[in-house]
């Protein structure tokens, strides 16, 4: 097989801290190993579009330490279509690409799969999304730096609880995964968490405002968008109605939890899985997410990635109800 | 006039960074001169219930970077009347305090006020609220921290902005003042700012929509929570209508801009004008709010600091005007 | 085996962020058993001298946020003794305790180890300490705060750095390990990274300084205190000598390294182990130390979590010579 | 008078943050009164290089938030030469610029006079120092941000004084003034302050270790690198000689100090005067530093902006003495 000489990068989906580190290390690893760097901006819908511009080590120069994505993202309608992949195959050729690096979550892997068999062209996919709810790796880009943006917007809801005696309902994202719920719930000694995986948790938490410790100033209850019982405002609205004397308030953190720097072991995923990704189309890799799995680099076909439904960690779970007493 | 002996000291009203700055500080000088402090939890609520409790050096230790207020903070309906005033009178006198430091606003000074003339009993206060909107005091504690938290989050913001072509209008805190939309409107860049000072400034936004340059790839609207537009799901509903071809997203930053660790200037104002305020009761001064103007301490009797409607700096909306180009 | 009734707890060695967190579970997780908690603070001096007191899920409310420890650390010369080793086991027998958990690094478990065997008493440890050298578990409490810590003073760092087109020698904690060196050196985009582990790292540097790009306008060289090179001030000593045209700087970043509010992931650690911690002695476990090994709990005998000289990942290695292109 | 047409714009000096958010209103006013940007790197030296290149609203976009300066800075020897100016005097001609705008220090405004006077040529700054040392501003761009940074890095030394009952030392920048020891020491509660500005000030630490309260846990000495008394390492080596009973640390804070992203007052303070900087050319203004006094614009002349030795606010001073109790 003759050595790849030029590989095509984008980004797609909901944009995540650490795909710039990712980005980075994809260019210099190329660099390394002499293979040129098309950029592709926005996504598919870029590549139908024509948007693809040479990339060198300067291109990437001091973005490591940046949120958000240099090469934007989108979502395609038209990549949905067949002639909208063949567009996009189109411009491939005419650049000269002959493989591709794709950031993404789960769609994008999906139109990852169907273009790869469709053209029978090499891709291999890097998991960015603050929701951590792939298969194949530990933990994906942006994740790490998600929880930490809500634990610091907790910390300091935390302050005003404490100061008016309060209950706080949070809201953080997650629309089919409790995992950023989760892990800042107990990080921020959330008193309950709602999560999709876990169904009428609702009931806990009522059942808690009504039984638990009385001497407690403040409160934080944690949801998950895509809880069962409906979004902060709807639990609000319930916790309101059955216990008036709660001062009870609900706050939803919204876009902020997408941004920002990305922490150190985002910055380490995302280099680690980018250098490897050069080297996975090197080798002759296809089809697959790579992802880190206990330290060690992991290739998981994009099939498998894409399967929802991580399964919580009972042990998690249980430290909620143990440490919210 | 003998020497004051005792004094209380309670914080009222919304919480904010540095109030716990100023608590340290009354209480160290008033060790420094001798005097006895008497904490009071939950403002003039816990007057009247009786929350007195001794405070001292220890009590304040390690809490000037601290978020929130550890006195706690409540709004009291019983302080608004006669009768709750006369039972707060008389825990004051049961436990021998001479004067008051009181923390917050303007409805706190509004019932300091009625509270001092009612009993002839000396009270100062010192500004503590994140808006601003008090005469008498360049900035008010809390001011500086919010701002900064404010930005930080818009900043983050930004960053999915720009990876996403969006338009965001982000709602920040400021009912009678659009003094927090103001700066950081400006720090942050944006694009327009809708503050209650400025009538129809929608218009000026619309406009700019339609005129202002298409090659901007994100563009964020700051709207104070007060705005006669009627807050940024509001300007987002008619944006969205308008301009159905943006991706228009709204967010609302909500309670964490009144917590976090105060910055170095609230930090700072709040050391001053704590201290400030025990040497005011020394030296006999009552029924003022203590300030900072350009760098030097200021005494305004509480019925001026409480006018509303700060003028705005015609310069700084001339700013946002220029810079948003 | 009757079930145990009064356990004490303890942080011992360096402090660690992250530890409030572990000791804010393990009162909790006891409390949700039935079980007593004795706090004793500044570690085995204090164990020596009576520094015990009874602790309730009060003593912890609203730390888990916090750096440093509420116990207090030391290092104790006395406990090196049989003689101290005594009065620690008389204090704890005097206060009825039946268990300890030990929070600390590698010096704690070793006092730990010989004291649970001279005195047959039940004691199990928490790998707190920023270093994250312990067998046992894949991250200790504290590495990760420490981590984010150090970037986000490298990219305040690289902001000058990037202004003047400067070299700059930055020293990172690691006596005998280069994790955080390792770690913090990819995050930072640093050009060269020298840790003890690897040998002679200072003339790859200078290789690299003169056969490397000449485009860079700044440079970024983490090196571990505990290096074979000497540190900082050595290598930017012979930078300086070899190459006098480069504007080159050193900073030593230090204590600053310890503090700081935990990270999620510190924080959940803790959590989760702080709580393993006492279902461990009402399981019966003693002479461990309790960790998390992918995603899962882990005990490891003090014996083995000891040993030193954790192997380096080679991925990571190699990803550092890559990137620094 | 013509209207003028190009100007050009350069940093100088140490580079400090919010010199982006400067170079940013600058060149956005520009194109809003029609007037064409030059960029001038490396200040002095770029200029006398020829290192210009065209600026225009897309060269500054999303730079408000970075530490730093885009038009990177450096020192000028050639400068301070007839013959240097000369040759920097012609690449101005030569590229058609008719006004300069120049953004550093002390040394950058005594270039700018002397260069203004010999070629009668338009120059006005602004002044970007982290350290507040100048004439004719409430504060300088980047001191604000510098504080922040020093408290942020002070409240973690704090967590881990607190936990090892330790003195540290703590070092800031200041080589001719005391004003980010003195706020910064403030609002970290620092025990005391080492300045240029008072003399001996090491007696009244060694007066305050020996006779000042014992029931401390922790101490924080904030020194300014610029004391008489030596730096940090010199006071740190007096304490230990006089009192070998305290676990006493140093920690220079260093070059961190620079970087960062700015706050939010001086991206607005940096706004407000990058704007008015052009205005002020344009309506015919030189050889005068723009900053803030008191919320408004104020102009100064180069030669009284640089003159040293601001006076300290003796109600600064005190309050460190009074709140270290």
């Amino acid at each position: 097989m003759a050595q790849i000489k030029k590989i095509g990068l984008f980004t797609s989906g909901g944009d995540a801290p650490g795909m710039n580190a990712a980005i980075r290390a994809v260019v210099r690893t190329a660099k390394y190993y002499n293979i040129e760097v098309v950029g592709i901006r926005r996504g598919y819908e870029g590549m139908i579009n024509g948007e693809l511009f040479p990339m060198d080590v300067k291109s990437v120069a001091n973005i490591i330490q940046r949120g958000g994505t240099i090469l934007k993202t989108a979502r395609s309608e038209q990549f949905r279509t067949p002639e909208g992949r063949r567009l996009a195959y189109d411009q491939l050729v005419k650049h000269g690409i002959e493989g591709l690096v794709a950031i993404g979550g789960d769609g994008t892997f999906t139109g990852a799969r169907i273009f790869g068999q469709e053209f029978d062209f090499p891709i291999v996919g890097l998991p960015g999304t603050i929701d951590n709810d792939l298969y194949g790796t530990d933990f994906t880009i942006g994740y790490d730096t998600a929880i930490n943006t809500v634990i610091d917007a907790v910390d300091k809801i935390r302050d005003t609880a404490e100061s008016h005696d309060r209950v706080f309902i949070v809201e953080v994202m997650g629309r089919d995964s409790g995992l950023i719920a989760l892990r800042t719930g107990i990080a921020s000694g959330a008193e309950a968490i709602l999560i999709p995986e876990t169904k009428r948790d609702i009931d806990a938490l009522m059942d808690k405002l009504e039984h638990g410790r009385k001497d407690k100033s403040s409160k934080i209850v944690m949801v998950a968008e895509g809880d069962d019982a409906g979004g902060a405002f709807e639990v609000g609205r319930q916790v309101k109605e059955k216990f008036p004397n709660y001062d009870t308030r609900v706050s939803i953190l919204g876009h902020i939890q997408r941004g920002g720097k990305p922490t150190c072991m985002d910055r380490v995923l995302a280099s680690r899985i980018g250098s490897a990704a050069v080297e996975a189309l090197r080798d002759g890799h296809r089809n697959e997410m790579i992802g880190i799995i206990h330290n060690e680099l992991s290739y998981t076909p994009f099939e498998h990635a894409c399967k929802h439904h991580i399964e919580i960690n009972a042990n998690l779970l249980k430290i909620v109800e143990i440490l919210s007493i």
